[in-house]
Order: structure tokens, then C-alpha cells, then sequence
């Protein structure tokens, strides 16, 4: 193949120049205008050939699509590669939802690299699905498209040298790969011990000063913008010609309808340029940075004997991808996908992770409680942290603590779904709004219960109900008990079968079926799925109970 | 381990702040005044701590020294890990060789690392007594500190895709391991086309231009400043702060006396900062690139996690060293190594390498020509290149050619001393000087048979005898035949045992008496070891013949 007319970004010198670039046996033959012939010649005049996209770092779980689907969705915006940590089907499957994640990415034209999830399950106050213990660690970090352990989170388990923990790193040491951060505001005394063991990486760097501070210690950032986290604006300033090879780019948690319409990486790095990046700077964090970080050799650059990894956009403003080539092969024309993608259709252990052993019956989400206020989870707009609220409950005369919408306070809660252990967890919450029925998901951090909240113990009862019949997902009960719409997650609870496309458009319905029964979060089903995880302040539900995130206790 | 009142330079932000150092199981523990305790406190207050210093590119084998006594040389100067090219030995051993350098250098307090060499022998014009075939070449790179496939100097052979070197560097990608180049001025397609085969270094380069050419290919340049070749100052003025990271700094080829005498690591960093380089760019051009690039994780920089692998130097202008810390060990302390070195003594298979079969006789050195000019080996000073002259020899009446000391034509031969074939290469050389007697070497690149010139039959036979009587070395014989100064190199003929004190006064000894004889070359054993080195324009004498090497045929 032969691409005539485009400019060529050098990320190792920083040119764009008008040059031909000769592709052969899926790779890099030449650059220059001595290069004039091909069996496939294609003018790419007046556009501009960057090395194939990386993402540094994402859950492909939050696009609530399975790999193949996420790749036909980025691929038309010339992302090639990403390194992702399969954090949220572990929790439900453990080392076999891993192997999904492997297995499932194996041959698509899109590299799929992953990092071995290192906090699973998250915590003990809660039930997760799947484990990976020290043992699975290393046994997974064989697999050639593992590139290290996954976000450390349990930053003062590092401190503190917890056993397991250090196994765990050990392992990855012990294998030559990477580890990878998550080491929110750590600093000082801190964030060295952190350091020490040979954590590498952070991608919560909110500030300047927080992201300089880090690189100081040898970490690289990854910046990063996503759906929810935003940190761009915040910390391009950081960066510098001096310091760019510590940065990369990353979109950790993505929605489906964002990837269709504003794109990918593409989109990070649009929204770099817009807020002033050097263009090729902004490029350069999203490929060669991440691939020599993450030791994907042969990629992150256009140089002879590199991959014939590459897509060419129209502009360094807008980055609208119209061809892309992965390993030689053209992918993506005229920003439409040339290629079927297949990828093996999940076995039936992926579809049934819905375990609840009978079916739910009102009495179930019956909860007595003594005289006096009762701990409450307050939702903060626009945040995952909660506030830690104690409050007089609506009481039926037997003491059956009741919803009470006038206040906004709904029932709510978590019904373990892996083990059918029945156990459920109970309390209530404010801040989602409904005025009657229920929402129920079965994606729900980090143990992936499901994760329930109503006005009446009956619909609550027929959504977890409903959502067990489909296998896992989103769904709206109105107060007859009838579902108003379903997004189905039938894989492993967390995600759909459909392309991006049909998960965005179904989104958008269970939202807007949400907001009629009077949700008032923009994403309440983000929001409902983010009650559950006991490591974030103050106040959580999991299926063993009310979670004071500050104390690390039980409540009641 | 507790450093204080130093200044510490991190590579990463180009800062040198004045911070204590906290080192701990062999691992950099933090770095601040908060750590304040140590078991041993040292105070360096007014001097400067520099991560220890890695030596890009280098043959030891060129110091005349054996690994242990190099890394007794170097230890003192800062350096704490190298990546050698076993080039020199494998020619005489072959993978023998090889696993002597690998062998004999593990449990040092300096990082050996290696990378296989890929074209030995260099010809077939010459005998050399190893061969590193690509089965070979396969096996070594298994090994954890064989970092890659060294120097691939036969670039028309890459070029050509030659079968054998292919799969070479097949081997060398599946190992994913690196692939250094050697290609002085190749440039343009050919230079493409090199680079489209994956390797990824260039210590060869001159000029600016050539080296940024090379850099926008995505290699990596090793700027080489060694005893014969220096570079430094003409690719200085390449390096930016946009693209130092494609820049490292190497020694090649160094002698022991200068070692000694000027440095290692340090004395290139002296050089590069009296040439205006900005002293921490030229600093993690010698640690943290290198270490980056030869994938030695966890060395060249000084933040926590990383290896307590550290030199504190008086200045960032003299660059003399004080304390050398390797993995948490104090090594050198007041300039003084502090710790023994060990290595196995050379077996016996190492030691007799010279293999003649039969003592030499004047009658060996007997050549006859018919009339008119011969092609004689003509030296200009200061080059490897040679001139290819014919000129009318001075002939006995039977025909004999003889030296002719008037007109500084000396005779020349090569002995095959690998395999006792007995072959003996003849030529007449212009340029060394010598009046009467002879000197001889076998370090004789790149085969490294015995090479001798002199005056007298009897005499070229007496030295070569003295030389394999020593095990190989250096000699220089009067014209009565009596031995008037020797270097001793038993270890395959090219190492010596002793150290580089030694080595360099006997160095001088022989250099002095050659001198006596006449010699003119500065280095008389050095432009001797080069004569017979067939892939050197124009002319060169191996134990096979004349070589034109710009036909690439014998002469005869």
C-alpha cells in the first residue's frame, strides 16, 4: 500500500511533512517521495497520517460494550491499540472473566493489552463474584498481552506492606511488567513508599503540582478524560517539551453514545488542541508514549519497521479519522469499518451470572428498624462521594421503614447475585428523585450486586426480578410493577451483546423512562451504581450492609 | 543507608535539588529531608549525586582488560552497568566466547549486560576461529542479560536481505530483544531499508545531519566518544530538550590507560559539559536513555523503587567520583574501591587459544613474485582506511621480495593461529617505520590471527614464536631476535589477566620499544590490528591473501 500527498507526523521529531509512506508485510517500508508505487495506492492529499491511536489507559466494561463492539465503535476513530484493565468483569467472574476479555480481543484488528486486575474483590464488605488472588496474578501475567498489574488502589495496603498485595507485585516485578497506579492525591513521605515497591504509573492526577510531583518521582501520567473524570484542562499545563515523555492519555471510563459521536482518543486529543496543546505533543502522548511505557514495541510512531499502524485525519483540530490501516491492512475507509470483526460468541457461563436462586418477593426489601433517625446516603450532584445523613424515616406502625418521596427518600438495596447466598443489604437513600416505582442494575461498583432503589418494596422486588430474567443490565419499573424499559447486560451482568449503536439509543431510553418516574441525576443509573462501592466517602451499601466509608465499619 | 547534604540530580525533571537519600534493601527508599536516620549516615554535603552511569556501547574486549579488571578500572569513574558487544572474543571462541564474558562477569557490583554478535565471523575472506551462527545467536539471546543482537555491520547483507543475518534478526525480534545497527553514513532508502528490519541504534554517526536523519527513522544514537573515534563534539549540537531522549552516550573502544588516567562514563560527561552540553542532559544521556533503551528497568534515575545504583561526584564540571553505591553496597569510597572483585580464573580452553602446531621457521616467511610492482598496504596516519599501492619491491636475485626499511616498505603476514591450517597470508606494508626487527600481535581485528611486520624473515618468525610461547599478546623483537618488550594477552590471545595499571604500563613498554625500532604510528599495535581487517578500504592481509577490498576479492 502506498499512501501518496498526506503529512506525516514525526513524533520523534516533532515535523509534519508532505511525504509518502510504503506499508509491506504489515509494516513500515519507507517514507519519502522516492517512494511512488504500490499495488494499492491511495491520495490522502490534504490530510494529515498519524501513528495508529493508543489508549493508555480504560475499563472497557464502562462502554457497557463487549470488545468486539468497542473496537467497531474506535476503530473509525483510529484508535489501534489500547491497554485495558478488565477490573469490572473480574469482580463478577474473576480469572475467567479475564480469559474472556483475552480470549474474546484475540485477532481483532485493534490490540487489545491488559493489565491484571490487582483489587479483587475490593474490599471484604462486600460479595464480589470472582477473585484473583496472588496465584492468578501470576499465572495471568504469562499471557503475552498482559503488560502489568492493574491499578493499585489499595494505595495504603502498599504503604502498610500488606502480604497479599506485595505478592501481587511481586509477581508483576518478577515477570519484567509494568504496575500500574491509582494513588489519588498521595504525596510526600506517601507517595514514596507507594513509589518504592516500582509503581509506575497514576491517572488521578487532578492538579499541576499533584501530576509534577509524581513525574519528580519517575511516575508518567496519564492524563485523563473520560466520561466522568475530566483532568485535560487541568493538567496540559504540566506538561512541558522537556517532561512530555512522563504524560500519556488515557479515557479510563467511556460512554457508548460519547465514543459514536464525539469519538476516542481522536476526541482527547481535539480537545487538546482546543485548549492549546502543541498538536504533535498531544499526539505524541497518545502514541509513542504509551507504547513505550507499556513496552508495545514496534508501535507509537510512523518509522520504517514499525507496525503499519496508522490513521489519517482529515485536520490537527478536528481529528476526524477517515482511513485507518492496522498492520497493513486498511480497516477503516472513508470512515466506514472495510472489515468484519468476529469474535467468538460468549459461552453460556458469561450470559448466566444472575444467581439468586429464587425469585425476590416483597417481604424481602421489608426492613424493620428501632425508634430514632437512620443513617441515609445522601447523593452529591455531579459526584461519587456521598454524604453520611441520619434522618427521621417515614415508619408504617409496626416500625417498617418506609420510602417517603415528599422527602426524597427512597428505599434502597444491594441483593448479592453470585453466589446466591440471599443475602441483602438495606438502608436509604436521597438525591435520586422518583416519585414512585424503581431502577434497578446489576452493574454496580465494584462487587457488581444488583443494586436497587424504590418507592414501593413490591416494584423493587419485580425489577431485581426482571433484571435476573434478562441476565444483568438496567431496568425501569413503573408502581404497577411493569417494566417501562430494560437496557439487557447479559454478559456477566455488566455488558450488552449490541453494538454501540443499540446500547446508546437503550441507554438513552432506560434514562428517560428513569426521569418520568422523576430521577433527577443526569445519569441515574451511574449514579445507582456508584452507592454500592465501600472505598469511596461516606456512606455506601453493599449486600453485607450500610458502609461508614470513613471508620471502614458497618453501620447497625 | 542514609545520604546527606548532597545535591541530587533526577533525570526527570531536570532538577538538582538538595535532598538526603534514603536507600534500603538495595532500593532507593525516598528521597527528602524527612528521611533523616540510616544505619550509615553519610555526609556529602557540597557534592552531587548522579544515578550510576551506564556505558551504551562497548567492547571490552578493546581495553585489553578481562571483565573483572575493566569493572575494577570502571567502578571508580561512576559506571555501573554496560552493554558490551563480546565481538572480539566470539571471533576467536565463537559462543565459547561468549558464555566466558557472560560467566565471568556475574556476582560483579557492575551490570554486565551483552548483546550477541551478529556477524563473526565478519568475513570469509579470513579463518577466525568462532563462528556465531543463527542457531547460536538464538540460544544466547535466552539469556536474561543478553539485552539484544549487537552491531549489524554487514548493512549490505540487511539490505540485500541476506538469508542468514535475516534470521539473525528474526531471532533477535522473537527474543524481543534490540537490534543495534553499525551504518557509517548509510542514508536515504538505504538507510530505510535498514531501519525497516527493526534496529533501532547507531553509534557510527558524524555529523549533525547524519544523526538527525537517523533520529527521524526512530532510532536511537549512541554518540561515541572513545580512545580512537570521538564524536562528541561534532553531534552535540543534534541534542535538543525535544529529542535528548533519542540520544545516549557510549565508549566503543577505550584504552586501559585511559581509562585510568582520564575516566569512563565520567570523562565523556567532562568532555560533553567543557563542550557547553547542559550537564543533566548530558547526564541522562549516560543513565536514564541507555537504561530506557536496553530496557534495564528499575537503573538510571534516583527515585524511589528504582536500584540504589549511584555515583556522588565532586562537581558537574569535573565529574571526579567519590562514593560509587551499587544495589545498596557501598563499592567505592574516597576514590578506593572498598569491596574484593571476584570472577573464576579463565579456563584452560580460554587460555590456549594460539594453535600453530609447529614452531615457525624464517623459510614461513619466504615469499617469491615475479617482476614489476606489488600491491603494498599502504597506512595513513591516524585512519583504518589504507591506501592500495603497487610498487617495485626489492627483490633477491632468486626472486625473494624483501623489506626495504629505506623506503619504508616492511614485510607483512598473517598466521592463521586458530585451527593449525598453517596458512600464512604475505604483503608488504609503507607507514609503520620500522628500521630492523619485528612486532607482532594477535589481537588482529576482526579474526584476530597473528599479524607481524619487520625487516628480517628470521625475526617475524621469532616474534610470532615469542608471541604463541606468551599465549598471544603483544611483542616487539629486535633484529638479532631476542624479545625486547611483550604485553602478554593469554586470555584468547586479547585479554590480559592483569590489571589495567599493568596493562597500561606494559602497553607503554612495548609502544616504547617498537618506537626504538622505528615505529611511527602513535599506536603501532593498534594500526597493526587493523591491517588485517577486510571490511576496511582499500587494501588489507588476512591469512588468505591480499584483500581489495573494494573489489572484495583477493589480490595475488
Amino acid at each position: 500500500i502506498l499512501l501518496t500527498g498526506g503529512h506525516i507526523v514525526n513524533v520523534f521529531t516533532h515535523e509534519i511533512l508532505p511525504l509518502n509512506i510504503a506499508i509491506q508485510n504489515g509494516l513500515i517500508a519507507g517514507i519519502g517521495k522516492s517512494y511512488a508505487a504500490g499495488n494499492t495506492v491511495i491520495d490522502v492529499s490534504g490530510q494529515v497520517i498519524l501513528p495508529g491511536l493508543i489508549d493508555a489507559h480504560l475499563h472497557i466494561e464502562s462502554t457497557l460494550l463487549i470488545p468486539v463492539e468497542f473496537a467497531r465503535a474506535v476503530l473509525c476513530h483510529g484508535t489501534t491499540a489500547v491497554v485495558a484493565d478488565p477490573h469490572e468483569i473480574a469482580n463478577v467472574l474473576g480469572e475467567e472473566g479475564v480469559s474472556f476479555m483475552l480470549s474474546s480481543t484475540s485477532g481483532l484488528p485493534l490490540d487489545f493489552f491488559f493489565t491484571v486486575p490487582s483489587c479483587v474483590p475490593a474490599t471484604d464488605m462486600e460479595t464480589a463474584g470472582g477473585e484473583i488472588d496472588a496465584a492468578t496474578v501470576e499465572r495471568l501475567l504469562q499471557h503475552p498481552r498482559v503488560v502489568g498489574l492493574a491499578e493499585v488502589m489499595n494505595y495504603p495496603g502498599v504503604i502498610s506492606g500488606d502480604r497479599t498485595l506485595m505478592q501481587k507485585i511481586a509477581a508483576a516485578r518478577n515477570a519484567g511488567k509494568m504496575l500500574d497506579g491509582h494513588a489519588p492525591l498521595l504525596s510526600g513521605l506517601e507517595l514514596q513508599a507507594y513509589l518504592s515497591c516500582g509503581i509506575s504509573t497514576d491517572h488521578e492526577c487532578t492538579t499541576v503540582a499533584e501530576a509534577l510531583e509524581k513525574t519528580k518521582g519517575g511516575m508518567n501520567i496519564i492524563i485523563r478524560q473520560g466520561s466522568a473524570a475530566k483532568n485535560l484542562a487541568h493538567l496540559l499545563p504540566a506538561v512541558t517539551k522537556a517532561n512530555m515523555h512522563s504524560f500519556m492519555l488515557g479515557s479510563d471510563d467511556k460512554e457508548a453514545a460519547a465514543l459514536l459521536s464525539d469519538g476516542h482518543m481522536n476526541a482527547i486529543l481535539r480537545q487538546a488542541v482546543a485548549l492549546g496543546a502543541n498538536p504533535v505533543l498531544a499526539i505524541q502522548m497518545a502514541t509513542l508514549n504509551p507504547a513505550r511505557h507499556y513496552r508495545l514495541w514496534g508501535r507509537g510512531a510512523l518509522v520504517p519497521g514499525y507496525r503499519a499502524d496508522l490513521v489519517v485525519v482529515d485536520n490537527l483540530t478536528r481529528f476526524n479519522a477517515a482511513l485507518v490501516i492496522k498492520d497493513g491492512q486498511i480497516i477503516v475507509r472513508d470512515g466506514k469499518l472495510e472489515v468484519p470483526l468476529k469474535a467468538p460468541a460468549p459461552g453460556l457461563n458469561y450470559l448466566k451470572t444472575i444467581n439468586l436462586t429464587r425469585a425476590l418477593q416483597p417481604e424481602d426489601f421489608y426492613v424493620i428498624h428501632g425508634p430514632g433517625p437512620v443513617p441515609v446516603i445522601g447523593i452529591i450532584s455531579g459526584q461519587i462521594t456521598t454524604e453520611k445523613l441520619f434522618i427521621e424515616p417515614l415508619r408504617t406502625a409496626d416500625g417498617e421503614i418506609m420510602a417517603d418521596p415528599a422527602r426524597d427518600l427512597l428505599k434502597l438495596a444491594v441483593v448479592e447475585r453470585h453466589r446466591g447466598s440471599g443475602r441483602i443489604g438495606h438502608g436509604l437513600v436521597r438525591g435520586l428523585g422518583l416519585k414512585s416505582g424503581a431502577i434497578a442494575s446489576s452493574v454496580a461498583h465494584d462487587a457488581h450486586n444488583i443494586i436497587v432503589a424504590g418507592v414501593e418494596a413490591t416494584v423493587m422486588a419485580a425489577a431485581v426480578n426482571a433484571l435476573a430474567e434478562i441476565g444483568g443490565g438496567f431496568v425501569v419499573v413503573d408502581k404497577s410493577g411493569k417494566v417501562c424499559a430494560e437496557l439487557p447486560l447479559p454478559v456477566a451482568g455488566i455488558m450488552s451483546l449490541e453494538t454501540a449503536g443499540v446500547v446508546a439509543e437503550r441507554l438513552e431510553m432506560v434514562t428517560a423512562a428513569a426521569r418520568t418516574l422523576g430521577a433527577l441525576p443526569e445519569q441515574p443509573f451511574l449514579t445507582l451504581s456508584f452507592l454500592a462501592l465501600p472505598v469511596i466517602p461516606h456512606l455506601k451499601l453493599t449486600d453485607r450492609g450500610l458502609v461508614d466509608v470513613d471508620a471502614f465499619c458497618f453501620l447497625s
